[in-house]
């Protein structure tokens, strides 16, 4: 439920108002240094209030380790990593209390449960990518040691979309702009577009896209835990995520097996490659060494200013407008947050490929 | 691994051309009345050789049950079903056990594992699917009695879409046609193009589309085991499945969040419904009550007659033309697995979901 | 590995002189009543420094919750309690740093993980069961709730062994010595041995017994999570625990059938009863509604302040005594404990039965 | 629930009556040269009708081979085992069908699940560990493979008792008699005192012990998966068990710590070892490297002659006496599947081992 991988076991908790969100990483492998500056850095990159673009809240991301650090290594024992909620305000959300906000998950946990935190949204909040992020974080130092990167970026914004592949792309540009679009062109119409949506107190969607380069062979657990399915499951785990794509994805449909299947053919060094990329680096849910890609779609952010019909808990029709600070478009904040859950997800198909060794 | 389900929990084991294929299900509810016809009916859905745009193999495909059932009832213990593989032809294969097939899995399970089944593909083979069909079966027997039933249809094939949505079409028409797509002129299309592509040597992919009705509130588990991310798993994890998307999809990208979001009313009866779906029927991870609708993208078959470039196991560059019995379009025969997927998924949430109770 | 249960599923964190010790609660039921003088009175049993036979450390037992309550109630999201560390004296093993202490678990540490927090034994430490009394009280408050109680007390300490019957003893005496053993006398004759024993820098060895009281029929999930198989694995991975036996236990060896086998009889009320318990209330592996009833053997405490051989971490024969702050019988501060785990396997085994409803 | 492991991960299925008894090993190694011969011998061992002092049942227990074996070797993929019921006399248990078997798991069954299947106690039958034999020959080829065995005895059979340590006994000769006892003379004792209870339609309980040799050090998860703990499960969890303890196990209650501390010493390959062995070779949870010793008590087996007072399904009170073919002592039929339950916990956990690599 709250916990997310079979080796690399990450277990999360918290609520947007309540005293903090955490992760406990099980499973995390010894010796690893442990680098404060890059775990904050991450954290740093999820943070609201980073520019214009984004909620004005300035949430305190500082972390805090509670367990299984040692002389500065992991020691193998549970890895804590903590993030204290001190700037909440949760009576904005006093007025809401009652009420089904639409696009939320207001009513869906109120029926689940029988009770709600409403403060901030509770435990369906956003805020709870802080301790993925976190664990992320430290995914991604493993998988960096030996030489695996993952660079997320957004490839559309409404109707602003990224042409050009990602081979084409230079992935150093993607932190250069507050959008985090490798396209410095793209990046201010994106930019543009946000800002007159968020004047209007509406919202986008959006679509990131992510690469992982230094790719071993072999990661994925035929037959239900393909590599692909299992990163499909932690990307849709995601708020807001409407949609995930291997490789060509949906574009598949409109291809002839001709065209799609990627030629195998030998590198100088005698390696196997492939001519093209269709797999998005998978065949048969195993990684083939090829760059592994991927795309994910995010609705609009559901909390909006203008006026919308819902129903409150006493089963009257109201109108509500959602006051607050809101990010307009979610999507350059999730970049971070997808980096996060591909690196989880390799990470721990890393570790259950070992036992074949 | 090779289980899916969390108390639901099925095992698949076998390989294209070994003895058998079968699922034990472990998990699954005593006093279930078995209808032994109504699996045979969903085995025989996904059968090749069904008509002349499916591959002519002839697969036997009559089931056994080794445990589990006493006096026509599931009891509680595991149950075990079986399909003897009898018409296996592992000759046309030998041909290809030095070859990594492009777009197979040959070659990244010879690097996972050093041993590679290579008669009919083994285990990466989409035979696989009959042990989920079989426990789909299962799952859908307790569902249909509680009233859910699950709707896949062909949305798509290559470039010929069914416009109208699911709401527009007669679902009682899906399986009218043999390429199951409940609109009859398009299903002509679709079939004509099949027709044209299997004597072309070449193959197509499609979309599958799905609706599940009678669903109850508070499906699914956040914040990892959301329900659209759990189906998005299971759906990616059949065998050519390049994309998932739950409700709008990568459509929402180009919605804004008044557009998008759902908004809540009454029915008559005093429920809370939504005036729109572009939620899918789920809202932060749980069913809301409303239709579940998804997508699945589907790969053209990477077997196909043309002759194409890859490397054999001694890495050598050679050409291969991949003869045999292949579905030009796996697509309508993905229907039923589609359903069963969703089915198993459905099932398993239902039984975590008695916890709250 | 740090988690136990399958749906009221805890993940404790935390090392002896680190920065706290806690646990996460995933699967909690909601609407729980938080009892925070409950959980307060349950870690304060297991507390050191209680009596003059324990320990004269003063660990600082006040906890913290850091997600899942609200308005006083538990949520359904995930339970955080954790309790600071704010009394170690690490300085008081700097000087075992590089020695393998006999009995403890230095060596093997060291061996698995290649790092080793020897600060107050690190993880090892029976520090680590503050996490599990705190999750065991938050079970107990449920199991309270359904009439379900939990009985464990001291029965033998090194040869001072209660002969008497549980059924024989008045189980409200227990917690009316520092022994914790409800017979009086024996308690007086326990307690003058541990007094000795610590005197003369050694240490003592002893039984929990424990019985549970209310018990609905059919916990246990045959064939490998049978109830008293899910039962010893949580008490054998209490700190020091050697044995473990259900019912008649070791004794059932020089029975015959004829004599163990429980006949079944009815009550007035209709219900069905067994005239003896040789079975411990478990039949299959089934709870049969009688009272749950095990043992657990404790070896004496490894750390004494006897001269001992051993190895340094250089390799080096060297002789040791462990000064500080030791408890010369753990056995009493083990009941609590016992009875959190206890209360952890039927809180787990009752959401496990009610997927059956 | 009916599956055991977590890398290493068995399911199995099948009633005594029922078509079939076997088991699917998920997490099987690849490459692992399948012995057919050795599993064959293995399951002759736990084979009733073996001797004169077990049942006279004539079990065919030839096993097939449903998956996952490739040119005799394993492939990585789900390996299934399978051993055909032939020779049930169904017949015998009708009278028995409306019965609540003393000692039996017939009432709390039927309570469970609210459907059984009496024939031949169905799912409750011991006959179950057919498969757990399956699997734990597989369990043993590796492990032999890498230079770890493991040797049941039986120990003691009712109040005849081995007095010897395991040190002293020559574990050749354990499969030169029919009670599996290593001393010839105790032996005979205990197969005479068997006979004559047989003779008396009464039945005895007993002890296994049981070694591993060449262990390496770092098997067990601390916290909950301690290697003991793990252990102790997998063995509790076979039919009868109703106690278990490594090394000392009941017996450190009446030793001090000076005593019970095994003093590290070097060897002359300067190797760490312990001068005894109280811990049973497991420290803190995790192997040490010695030899890994633990003892199991069964109780009298519960189908015996002589009549006993239970209880109908009507709830009529009634006397049954149970003919049939049952053995008078289990102990030595135990004797291969407790070696098969530590094989499974000893492979599981050197897999999940790897992970520190």
């Amino acid at each position: 439920m709250n916990s997310f991988g079979e080796i690399f076991r990450i277990t999360t908790f918290g609520e947007s108002h309540g005293e903090a969100l955490g992760v406990v990483i099980d499973g995390c492998l010894p010796n690893i240094d442990f680098n404060f500056d890059f775990v904050q850095s991450e954290l740093n990159r999820r943070k609201p209030g980073q520019s214009n673009i984004s909620t004005s809240r300035n949430e305190d991301e500082t972390f805090e380790v509670l367990s299984g650090i040692f002389n500065g290594k992991t020691t193998g024992s549970p890895l804590t990593l903590l993030v204290r909620n001190i700037n909440q305000k949760s009576e904005d959300y006093d007025k809401l209390k009652d009420v089904f906000r639409p696009g939320h998950a207001d009513y869906t946990y109120q029926q689940k449960y029988g009770i709600r935190d409403h403060r901030g949204g509770g435990r369906q909040s956003a805020r709870e990518t802080v301790a993925r992020v976190l664990a992320g974080a430290v995914a991604k130092m493993y998988l960096q040691s030996i030489g695996i990167s993952i660079h997320a970026y957004v490839s559309q914004v409404y109707n602003i979309k990224l042409e050009k592949d990602y081979t084409q792309l230079d992935l150093k540009q993607i932190e250069s702009n507050v959008v985090r679009c490798p396209d410095s062109e793209k990046a201010k119409e994106m930019i543009a577009l946000i800002e007159q949506t968020r004047a209007e107190g509406d919202s986008l969607g959006g679509i990131v896209s992510c690469v992982c380069k230094g790719m071993p062979v072999g990661l994925g657990e035929p037959v239900f835990d393909k590599l692909h399915a299992q990163l499909g499951k932690a990307i849709l785990s995601i708020n807001a995520c409407k949609g995930f794509e291997i490789g060509s994805g949906f574009d598949a449909v409109t291809m002839k097996g001709s065209e799609h299947n990627d030629a195998f053919e030998l590198t100088e060094s005698k390696e196997i490659n492939t001519k093209t990329n269709h797999s998005g680096g998978v065949l048969g849910g195993i990684s083939n060494g090829m760059d592994l890609f991927f795309k994910a779609a995010f609705k609009p952010v559901s909390s909006i200013r203008k006026e919308q019909q819902t129903i409150d808990t006493n089963y009257n029709s109201i109108d509500v407008n959602i006051d607050g600070r809101h990010d307009p478009c979610i999507v350059p904040r999730a970049v971070p947050i997808v980096e996060a859950m591909a690196a989880l997800v390799l990470i721990d198909m890393l570790l259950r490929n070992k036992m074949y060794r």
